[in-house]
């Protein structure tokens, strides 16, 4: 073969449409800056039919000024997108497709659209790509799903584009680094426009932006991760002391995730009084991968924490986190840094155990959050919820769950759902099948969209106590662990009383009083923080939660 | 338990420490301006005995102004450091275990300095805290490995220490990060100092940077990734050979990394040739987590490539990659950006296929670079060499590879080892164990250095032919399987031509012949550049080799 590299191809093509964009849209714009009453004009400029364009839905924060006038774009010069939305939370998220401008949607999570969103893809105006972990998400942004063009938000702006975004910095550094570094247009909505060097920090420099838009109204935050204390009940108490005996004491858990939920928030609320007493402060708990939890704010004044890295901020923890540096990750203005892709890597490689709550969960311990005809994603667990592979340290609570022989033996993380064996309405949450193999099939996926693999739990916590399914040998005795702990369900009643004697016996399953737990003290009087008010008190009058959570 | 909020616990003990350190060293910076003929006397005021400090050795990029003056330090002022490097790369990184100044050392990878760290770890002057792969160190920055203070390495900065690193971005965003937002001290080594406004693109900004200071000389830079195509057999491209009918093309792999070596730069270099007979080209490897190998230029230019995401840059391909913006990532300026830690995640979630050469395989299929009391370390491949348990989008490849029944079903991430059956001078790549556990004892490690688990391994390719070990049943069969491409190693020698048949004829290997191959084309001929100064012709002169791989 001859040497030929005088190919007439065009190399930059990406620079060269990206410059042409840019200009359509100068007529409404001020150097980086736009023209807010023209921002629907600017986007029909920028943005090209049949687009992939990352919109930034994240957990928390919502580029909403930008999503809104989207939707209300013309679908005659818009259409055909390809949205890429890590958290689809919005109704206007939906409206795109609604009217016609977009067709493709790549995403990780869709909470509170999760109905109306199975609905949409079984009858075909939503063509889905792939639900996605979000980091997962993220990786492809960098392979074969990079933005031509991408929506994104932050709290404040100068003129040249550098940005600050206060404690919610999220996603927006690895979604403007994947688009600015393969010219793609950024354009970012701030609540304010500041001068040259009047911004408390930057946290992205304004080389990656490319347009700002000051937004009609403060960008959209939702309190995710807020529980009220006055919501937990005994169950939840009795579940978060037998999570603590069984799992946090037994294996020396010293770094850890806590999944959303009144069952993690229970553990937090009992680390001060219950975890006191059996002298756990100092030995578990230590270092978290975790986002500002209000319920969390006793523990950290009762010592226990040393650090806490965060996935994004907290409505209201803002001064709180501010007053805490030596806990939280912080800046030099003082306000909290979060950063969802670092601290997700941190929940996958550097801790000891990802713990969190399941609405479902099959024989095989397959769990999902996919129920009742709902496609509500996946969220950050599957990253977190799964050994990884590729980890090579070893720590107490990692080398506890060793196995394998010679060159193959080695340690294992620590993967954990809560369950009440059934939810409200007597709903049992231990099922023969999950509902998301319908979903799924009514989605035209793949694969069913499990969202912890059976394979990868090594302990299921219920009322009725754990089950420490990494412990056993065979599929069929990983079935009977878990039926075990399954209560009155279907999955529960294959249980008999010869099999559960044998598992106890072997140490495969324990029940409260196998760990020591009294259940008479399953009770509220076992929580630091009883309402909202006791956890600002707890904060010195630093936590300043959001109205909706104010009782006063 | 009553409320108490108004402990006497100091919160800011980490900024209260950091502004000290700072003032100490105030006498011999000017602003954020260390001098630079004081800059012992200055790393002899920020940090203080027992530190952890971070220390850029990175894959290619060496802060060795920093690392040389680190070490020159006096012993009794700073003594009992506790290293984080992720790549123990030069001579003073262990001078400073020799010299008294350091005693702990977490790490990821340790190539050159691989004979003379198991050596210290063996008569216990390095105490070892464990080998990471690369983002898992990184993940522990964030959780119980942060740092005191980092000492970084760019290409320029500002007055206000903004920092412009040029294509070898690497590591320096994310060690900044996990230092900075903690109130640790950030000092960084720049090749020049310039005007506000003046740096080419801000690759991290200024707020995040305490201390630069302007190095004795460009800092050193490592052509980890340059393969002479002179060093390339008539057996590396038979292997290439092999792997492309018998991977490549059988599984569709679209999106993919190669490791360093000859055997993934034969398949480069064969793609343009063989490939295209093939009729592959469109069809499998267009999107790649990978540094910008030369070997991959006569492929790029025939059309191959649609993107590549790069860990880092590599010396001389510079202008060659700016050059080629619609394939790399570059940045405003023209040059490439690169980032260890987005492109690992890439290697990790994104991609069809890691593929990489080991040198010593058992009979599990468990593989280490660990041999001959080398402690080589692990790098990126742990990370991109296993199935990423988190991993939800399909793909034609991944799918090809499914397991499981219902809910439990699943896709696989394809993990290829290429080896030959003996290495030079005639040993056995193929072993009954693996040097790595010995080394793994003597230097006290927990469980063996393994890099790449036999579990994980879903093919293996020699000059025998492919062992699918993803199809086989059992261990047993994943042996057997194995030991039918292992030649006349100690592991070959198990195979009978019973066994061989049977595998043959279920498709559990394949040899040369099953898959169309014509051994007699493998040789030179088939390769798209013969050497170095043939990739020169290919770039149409952009790319600069480094001076040891010119031979003209």
């Amino acid at each position: 073969m001859s040497i030929s590299s005088t190919t007439s191809r065009v190399w930059n093509s990406r620079r060269l449409a990206k410059a042409a964009r840019l200009d359509a849209a100068r007529d409404f714009t001020d150097g980086k800056v736009v023209d807010s009453t023209r921002l629907r004009e600017v986007l029909q400029a920028l943005i090209r039919p049949g687009d992939r364009v990352a919109l930034e839905g994240d957990n928390q924060k919502q580029a909403d000024f930008l999503s809104r006038t989207l939707a209300d774009c013309d679908p005659a010069m818009l259409h055909d997108l390809h949205m890429v939305i890590s958290s689809v939370s919005r109704p206007e998220h939906l409206d795109l497709f609604e009217r016609g401008i977009a067709t493709r949607l790549d995403l990780a999570y869709a909470g509170p659209q999760s109905v109306r969103i199975a609905q949409l893809v079984a009858d075909g105006t939503v063509t889905l790509g792939a639900i996605h972990t979000y980091v997962e998400l993220y990786a492809r942004m960098f392979t074969d799903l990079t933005p031509q063009v991408a929506l994104l938000c932050a709290a404040a702006a100068d003129r040249d584009g550098n940005l600050y975004t206060g404690p919610n910095t999220e996603d927006t550094p690895t979604i403007a680094e994947a688009t600015a570094f393969r010219d793609g247009v950024v354009v970012v909505q701030v609540d304010r426009l500041v001068d040259a060097g009047e911004l408390p920090r930057v946290d992205i420099p304004g080389d990656w932006v490319d347009l700002i838009v000051v937004a009609d109204r403060p960008f959209a935050l939702e309190p995710l991760f807020t529980r009220d204390p006055r919501r937990i009940g005994d169950v939840e108490i009795l579940k978060a002391m037998i999570a603590l005996c069984g799992v946090y004491e037994r294996h020396e858990v010293v770094s850890l995730n806590h999944g959303v939920g009144f069952d993690t928030a229970a553990i937090e609320l009992i680390l001060p009084t219950y975890g006191e007493e059996l002298g756990l402060k100092g030995r578990i708990a230590r270092n978290w991968a975790l986002n500002p939890h209000p319920t969390l704010i006793p523990a950290i004044e009762s010592g226990w924490v040393e650090s806490i890295h965060s996935f994004g901020g907290e409505a209201g923890m803002e001064r709180y986190c501010a007053a805490r540096p030596d806990i939280f990750f912080t800046g030099a203005d003082g306000s909290l840094r979060s950063n969802r892709v670092l601290c997700q890597l941190a929940g996958q490689y550097a801790i000891d155990m990802f713990i969190g709550s399941s609405l479902q969960i099959d024989a095989d311990a397959n769990s999902s959050t996919v129920t009742d005809g709902r496609l509500s994603g996946f969220g950050g667990a599957p990253n977190m919820g799964h050994d990884p592979g590729g980890r090579r340290h070893a720590s107490a609570a990692w080398l506890d769950l060793a196995h394998g022989d010679g060159a193959s033996r080695r340690g294992r993380k620590l993967v954990v759902q809560m369950a009440q064996t059934f939810r409200a309405g007597g709903v049992p949450t231990f099922v023969e099948s999950l509902d998301a193999i319908d979903v799924g099939k009514a989605a035209g996926m793949p694969l069913p969209p499990v969202m912890i693999y059976g394979n990868d739990v090594t302990h299921v916590v219920t009322e009725e106590g754990v089950a420490y399914l990494y412990r056993s040998d065979s599929l069929e005795e990983r079935r009977e662990c878990l039926a075990t702990v399954a209560g009155a369900t279907p999955v529960g009643l294959r249980s008999d009383s010869h099999t559960v004697e044998r598992l106890r016996r072997d140490g495969l399953v324990a029940f409260p009083e196998d760990l020591g737990v009294d259940v008479r003290r399953a009770n509220r009087s076992l929580l630091a923080a009883h309402s909202i008010g006791d956890l600002v008190d707890w904060s010195g009058g630093l936590y300043d939660p959001p109205a909706r959570f104010r009782e006063w």
